[in-house]
C-alpha cells in the first residue's frame, strides 16, 4: 500500500462535472489499496468573481485581505469534492491549509511555506479517509490566513508529499505530461515518459508551463517522485525524478520557445574596468533580472553589451541605464523588443558536443538567422527574431526528434 | 468611549454598494469615539449559489461538508467590507469564526456556541483597529468549522457583546426596528422605542421575524442591551432590555399573526388518567412540538384534545397517533391546516385582566369567531380561521393602539 499526494488544478474542478471526475480519479487510487491526500485548486471561475468583487470595492485593497478574500476559493472546491466522494460512499474530509498543518512565513499573497504540521492529515489517514486539503495557502504566525501566490497549489503537493513521506506526488493538468514540444505548435510533439529534476527546471523557466519552477525546486530538494498527467485522459503522464533512463542517443529531452524578452545593447561602452559591475547592480538594485548577457570584443577604447530582460521590464532598464548614462560612459542605448529565444534542453548535453552544433545547423538550414547565443550545463538557447521563432522550433525538432 | 457590537444581515451586505453603506456606518460609529466590532453575515446570493452547487453534486452531502462550503460566505463579506474599510482610510482586520475565538459543540449545522476566547479581538481593538467577524459560524473540539444554524450571526454578535461586555449590541437589518404590528400589512402599526427581553420573545416567537429567539434568550440572559435598527435609514431603532419606561396605559407592546399553526384533535378520547401523557410523550419522542393545546370538559366517559403543531409537523402527527389508536383510545382526528394564531404581547398584561377581554372584543366586532385561546403572563393567542388573521390583527390593532 502507498501514499499518494495527488493535485487538481483550477480547470480539473472547473465545473460539477469535472468535480465528479476528479472524485473518481481519487477513488480509484483509494480502491486500489493506496492511501491518498489530494490538494485542490480553486475552480477558476470562483477566483475571478472573487477577483472582480474586490476589485468594485477596492483596486487597492491590502493582500492580506485579499489573502482572506481568495482563501474561500479552495475552500468551497475542497467541500464539493468531499461532497462528491460521499455521494460515491467512500469515507473523506477536507481540511483547510490551517487544518492541514500548513505553517507559512508572514508574507501575504506570496507566502513560502515553512513547515507542514502533519498530525491531524496522519490521524485523518489512519482512520482511512481520503484526505482533501486547500491548495495555494497557509497560516503565518499572526494566525492569519496567506496565500502562496503563482504556483501556490503545485508547491502545496510537494511540501505535503515531502512532509508525509508520501511515494508519489501526481500534478493532474490539462495537459497529458510533458512534451519534447509545445504540441499545439510542433506537429510531431512527443510525450516524455521521464525527466530529471533539472530538465523539468530548465523547460519550466523556458515557458512550458507545466508544472511551476517553485514546486520543481522543492521536489528536487525532498526527492518528491512527481508524476504529470492528464486529469482528463486515463494515460500514464511524464514521471519526473533525479535519475532517468535515457534512450539511446537521446540527450535532448525537449524545445522550448519564449516570447517574453526584450534585449538592450549598450553602443560604445567605455572598455574599463567595473563597468559590468556597474551596469548590473544598478538593474539589481530595481529588481530587474538579466537572462543572457553577451559582451563584444573590445574595439578600440570601447566594446558594446547586450542583454536580455524580461519584456514587461524593458522599459525600466532602458529608464535606468539612460539616467545612468554619464557616470557609466556608452554612447547609446539600441533596444529590441521582437525577439524570441528558443532553447533545447536535455541533461546529457554537456558530455555531447554536437549536440549545440546540430541546433544551430537546424536553424541554419531553415535560413534564420541567430543574434545572441547563451549555454548551460543541461540547455542551449539562442535569441532570434520573434517572427522566426516557431520556424526554428519546427527545424530544431525535426532534427532532434524526427517527424 | 464605548464598546459597540453591530451586526449587519445579509441584505445589508447584499453587494458592493451595501457593503459600501455598512462600512460608512461602521467608519461613522468608530470616528464617534468608539470601539467596534462588526459582525457579518453572507451575501444572500453566495449563500444561494454555494447550496445550489452543493445540490447539484450531493443532495444529501455530509453537514460538516456542508459547514465547510457555507463558512466561505462570511469570510467573503466580511473580507470585502474590511476592504471597502481600508479604501476609507481606517485601520480594520476582518477574522473568521475561528480567529475570533467562537468555540461550539460538536452539532455540525446547528451548533451551539460554547465559549469565545476574545484574545485576538481583544489584541486587534488594542491597536485601535477596526475588527470584523464572520457570523454564524465557529470552530469545535475537533478543529472542524461549524454553522450556527438559523438566525446564527445575530447569536454571535450577542455572544460576542457580552463575552466582550460590550456597550450596546446594535442589529442592522432591512427593518427599522420593533413595530406594534407588521407594518407592511398594518396600517398605523408603529416603531416602538423600547421593549424588554420577555416582550421580543414573545413576538419573535410569533412571527415578527426581527430577531431570532435565540439571540434574544442569550441578550436576555447576559444583559446585552440591543437596538435594533435599519441599515438603510438613519433613524433610532428600538432598544431591547430588561426594564423599560412605559407610556401611561400601555400595556401591550405587539400585535403578531403566525401562520405556520396546524392543529389536531383528538375526538372521543377515553377519559382516563395517563392519557395526555401518552399523546404528547409520543409526539414529543418524534421531536414534534407542541404549541396550544385545549382540552374539553369530559362528556360522560369520553372528552376531547386539541392541539396545534408546525404545519410542517402536521403529517406526521397524523400518522403517530393514527399508529397508536388502540392503545391511545380514540374516535378518529379531525386535522385543520387552515388556521393562524393572532397574539397580543406585553409585559404589563398580567395585572390588566381587561386587556384580553379587549382583544376578544375587538375580534368579535369584526366578528370573527375564535376558535381556541392560550394565555400566558405576557402575551394572549387565539386561534382563527386563516382567512379572518389579517382582519383581526387590523381590528386588534386599532383597539389598542388607534388608527
Amino acid at each position: 500500500m502507498a501514499l499518494i499526494v495527488q493535485k487538481f488544478g483550477g480547470t480539473s474542478v472547473a465545473n460539477a462535472e469535472r468535480i465528479q471526475n476528479v472524485a473518481r480519479i481519487i477513488t480509484d487510487t483509494y480502491r486500489a489499496g493506496n492511501s491518498v491526500v489530494a490538494v485542490l485548486s480553486a475552480q477558476g471561475d470562483t477566483t475571478d468573481d472573487l477577483i472582480a468583487k474586490a476589485m468594485e470595492i477596492n483596486p487597492r485593497a491590502s493582500k492580506r485581505e485579499m489573502d482572506m478574500l481568495l482563501s474561500t476559493g479552495e475552500q468551497i472546491s475542497c467541500a464539493l469534492c468531499a461532497m462528491a466522494i460521499e455521494a460515491m460512499g467512500f469515507p473523506v474530509v477536507s481540511l483547510t491549509g490551517w487544518q492541514a498543518g500548513m505553517k507559512t512565513n508572514k508574507a501575504y499573497g506570496s507566502a513560502r511555506i515553512k513547515s507542514i504540521d502533519t498530525e491531524r492529515i496522519v490521524s485523518e489517514l489512519g482512520r482511512n479517509a481520503i484526505v482533501l486539503v486547500t491548495g495555494f495557502q497557509g497560516l503565518n504566525k499572526y494566525e492569519d490566513i496567506t496565500t502562496l501566490g503563482r504556483g501556490g497549489s503545485d508547491t502545496s503537493a510537494v511540501a505535503l508529499a515531502a512532509a508525509l513521506k508520501a511515494d508519489l506526488c501526481q500534478i493532474y493538468t490539462d495537459v497529458e505530461g510533458v512534451y519534447t514540444a509545445d504540441p499545439r505548435r510542433v506537429s510531431g510533439a512527443r510525450k516524455l515518459d521521464e525527466i530529471t529534476y533539472d530538465e523539468m527546471l530548465e523547460l519550466a523557466s523556458l515557458g512550458a508551463q507545466v508544472l511551476h519552477n517553485r514546486s520543481v525546486e522543492m521536489a528536487k530538494k525532498y526527492q518528491v517522485k512527481l508524476e504529470v498527467l492528464s486529469s482528463f485522459a486515463k494515460k500514464p503522464g511524464t514521471k519526473v525524478k533525479e535519475v532517468v533512463k535515457k534512450m539511446e542517443k537521446t540527450y535532448v529531452v525537449g524545445v522550448a520557445k519564449d516570447k517574453d524578452i526584450g534585449r538592450l545593447a549598450l553602443v560604445e561602452l567605455e572598455d574599463r574596468p567595473g563597468i559590468a559591475y556597474k551596469v548590473f547592480s544598478l538593474l539589481s538594485k530595481e529588481n530587474i533580472n538579466v537572462d543572457i548577457i553577451l559582451q563584444s570584443i573590445g574595439r578600440g577604447d570601447t566594446k558594446d553589451i547586450s542583454f536580455t530582460v524580461k519584456r514587461g521590464d524593458l522599459e525600466a532598464a532602458r529608464q535606468i541605464l539612460e539616467e545612468h548614462q554619464e557616470s557609466i560612459g556608452f554612447d547609446h542605448i539600441d533596444v529590441s523588443s521582437n525577439l524570441a529565444k528558443v532553447s533545447i534542453v536535455g541533461a546529457g548535453m554537456i558530455d555531447n558536443p554536437g549536440v549545440a552544433s546540430q541546433m544551430f545547423e537546424a536553424i541554419y538550414g531553415a535560413r534564420i538567422n541567430i543574434q545572441m547565443i547563451s549555454t548551460s550545463e543541461i540547455k542551449v538557447s539562442v535569441l532570434l527574431d520573434e517572427e522566426d521563432a516557431d520556424k526554428a522550433v519546427a527545424a530544431i525538432h525535426k532534427s532532434f526528434f524526427g517527424e
